[in-house]
């Protein structure tokens, strides 16, 4: 069935039969919510053992430190060496916060802001920049877009495609603009996408000329080990691309355990080069005494490493894996496979997310019409800066937090919404 | 014994009984800390219970919040209802964040600095005003002062007295400079003094003039029921006396169960005027999806209300008080009195510090007399800006960690060296 072929009169009786079926819908008062990558409550269940008395009794650490009073400022040192081992980094390059990489990611940008990215004069406060710029991805997530923009950085929209996004287009940008200060990045299982960025595209990033000595990238490793099928996905580490390419402190390295054990209670931890944590670090030491140094201690004896968090992460894949299948059947069902005439989506290995695209013109109105059938989406736009999509075609769907059940209804309804909204446009094109 | 009334001989017949007994601690090679203000092992044990997992299980709290997941960016309601009541204001008007006061005042800070004190447009970027400036009571605590040192504050000491810093001192300065943007305050059982504001002093902050009208004071309540004899001594709320005298968002309020339960895993929270308090949420909610509701869970559950916190604080009164008594039988065996001629030290109801004053230009040198004996105190100058007391006279000691024979050790030996510093000193003047 190809909507853009039909005729009239087939436009108008496929109209009939998907507005009968909306209207059953609508008739179940259904109040289903896609809109946030959240982990449903079997995906939190599987972490209560880390919160029995047992993990943190005592609150000495391995290494002799009492977690219950002041100090270490960069992270306990357990905890410092298991998130290096997950963002590819030794430990002492990381430093382990409090239970949100976004804070951190918004703390670095602001200590860039008021002090620069280094003690060195030339390293002038980001501040000082009227004309600040950084570069966004597209479509990409939401709370990036909005740390730089209440910043006030201009943000700079640029295609992200399967490989990672435009290089052509981000080399041009960065050689000729000093004002262009950073970008943003979701290299591996990106939201919305799904997409993982090639090794060649991250050798690249590294080693691009860049206008601006204190270009820095913000790269938000939030769904490394977060593999929806066998294992996580191989990537070249940027930091390391970063120190080949003789730019060792351009990346900085975000992650947390917020869809591992409890997104309001993880632990979340930054990499950087060796100047840059240093730096960090003599900003950090002025900010806080410490972080919460118990809940690292029960994160480490809980996930213990790697292996203990790749073999937690399957856990959370056969949870989740039904729900993103369930997305694809039912798409399939409907629509064959994924076209850009009528609905394109992604197919992820990992990550919280599909991303479809509507003809151009069309995901507000689509959404505005889930919404009347009682379903929310992630509001159209806001995968874009200023949350607006220029093309207004960009759609998320978060199919981890419903059940099984309503994820199927809610995913139908939108593909019911999906046609009428196309056939009302190719029938007012027969009008036309 | 009064030193400065002995004569040439009774001077140097007491130096060399006082560098006896100073060769004989030497000798016994001691390692002695009492440099920062740490609650105790003992003390720590007191919230064990609080880490049991029946005190989260589940993780949804009364209000039905699940306490694992995403959300909640002023914190769980139970808990600003909970840090409202030991602040003094309700719940709405409380933020509550994660393990660190000191953390939401930087960020406070920094967001004044970036975004000036509203959403108003008048009300500047505290960064663009590069004559900036803060008051700092002294003596005080350095983590504050260094905060506004970082972000380039000049920093005004003003002198500080058993009811509060000299008001008319304060009041000259804020009413001709709109320059100065701020001060901090510690208002009960001061550090390092053990002070106690007056509500007269409260009453003139809340109401006097200040040339700047984004002047803002930052009132860290620390010590808020940190007593050690009967109960918390009772203060006027600031907040209430800036509301009474016409200035609802002068005064940010910060406290945290950091010395109540864990210094490394309490909560910290502020609260503020209506207006201040939508404001930094909106800058707050860019920042994080929100903090770690379920140790906010644990805590309301394991303290329950202020009479809860009040009767678990008589049990810390319990081991610390002991700790204190020592310190003051020391040195009214080896001083009498406190007196301004050999040694001078506050007799602290509450909070964690006695702070002494020996005779000008002496306190770095007792200190690194202290320090060849084994014995480590704050740095000289660490209670004041920039870490340079002018006078050459505070000292800031810290008798909560170490065991009780450890302080007496300790104080015995402070007290040796304050003495053969001042000796020397009285006989070099008769040599001169």
């Amino acid at each position: 069935m190809d909507l853009n072929t039909m005729s009239r009169e087939e436009l108008a009786a496929e109209l009939a039969k998907q507005r009968a079926r909306f209207e059953r819908y609508k008739a179940q008062e259904l109040r289903l919510d896609m809109t946030r990558g959240k982990p449903g409550p079997d995906q939190l269940k599987l972490s209560e053992p880390m919160l029995e008395y047992g993990m943190v009794e005592g609150g000495i650490s391995d290494s002799g430190i009492d977690c219950r009073n002041y100090g270490q400022v960069a992270g306990l040192p357990e905890a410092r060496a298991f998130m290096g081992e997950l963002l590819g980094v030794k430990g002492d390059n990381v430093i382990c916060g409090n239970n949100s990489s976004l804070n951190m990611m918004y703390d670095t940008v602001c200590t860039f802001m008021l002090h620069g990215v280094s003690e060195r004069p030339e390293d002038r406060p980001w501040f000082e920049d009227k004309a600040r710029k950084f570069i966004c991805p597209v479509p990409g997530y939401d709370r990036h877009f909005a740390i730089t923009e209440q910043l006030g950085f201009q943000l700079i929209p640029v295609e992200l495609r399967p490989d990672g996004p435009d290089m052509d287009e981000i080399e041009k940008i960065v050689r000729s603009d000093s004002s262009v200060k950073g970008m943003w990045s979701v290299p591996k299982y990106q939201n919305p996408t799904g997409y993982v960025y090639s090794d060649e595209c991250i050798r690249r990033l590294a080693k691009m000329e860049c206008a601006a000595a204190d270009f820095r990238i913000f790269w938000d490793d939030a769904y490394t080990v977060h593999f929806l099928n066998e294992e996580p996905a191989e990537q070249l580490n940027l930091i390391d691309a970063c120190v080949a390419a003789g730019h060792p402190e351009r990346a900085i390295i975000f992650g947390s355990t917020s869809k591992i054990t409890f997104p309001g209670a993880g632990i979340a931890a930054l990499a950087a080069g060796d100047e840059t944590i240093k730096f960090l670090l003599s900003r950090i030491s002025k900010q806080t005494i410490g972080p919460d140094k118990l809940n690292q201690l029960r994160h480490v004896r809980f996930l213990k490493d790697k292996a203990g968090v790749v073999a937690h992460m399957k856990l959370h894949a056969e949870i989740i894996k039904p729900k993103f299948d369930a997305v694809e059947e039912v798409f399939e069902a409907e629509f064959g496979s994924p076209n850009e005439t009528v609905l394109d989506w992604t197919r992820p290995e990992g990550g919280y997310f599909i991303c479809c695209r509507t003809q151009n013109g069309l995901a507000a109105a689509t959404l505005a019409l889930c919404n009347e059938c009682g379903v929310k989406f992630t509001l159209a736009g806001s995968t874009h800066p200023y949350r607006k999509d220029p093309t207004d075609s960009y759609i998320r769907l978060a199919p981890t937090f419903p059940e099984l059940e309503q994820i199927r209804a809610a995913v139908e309804i939108f593909c019911i919404c999906v046609k009428i909204v196309l056939i009302e446009r190719l029938l007012a094109r027969c009008e036309g």
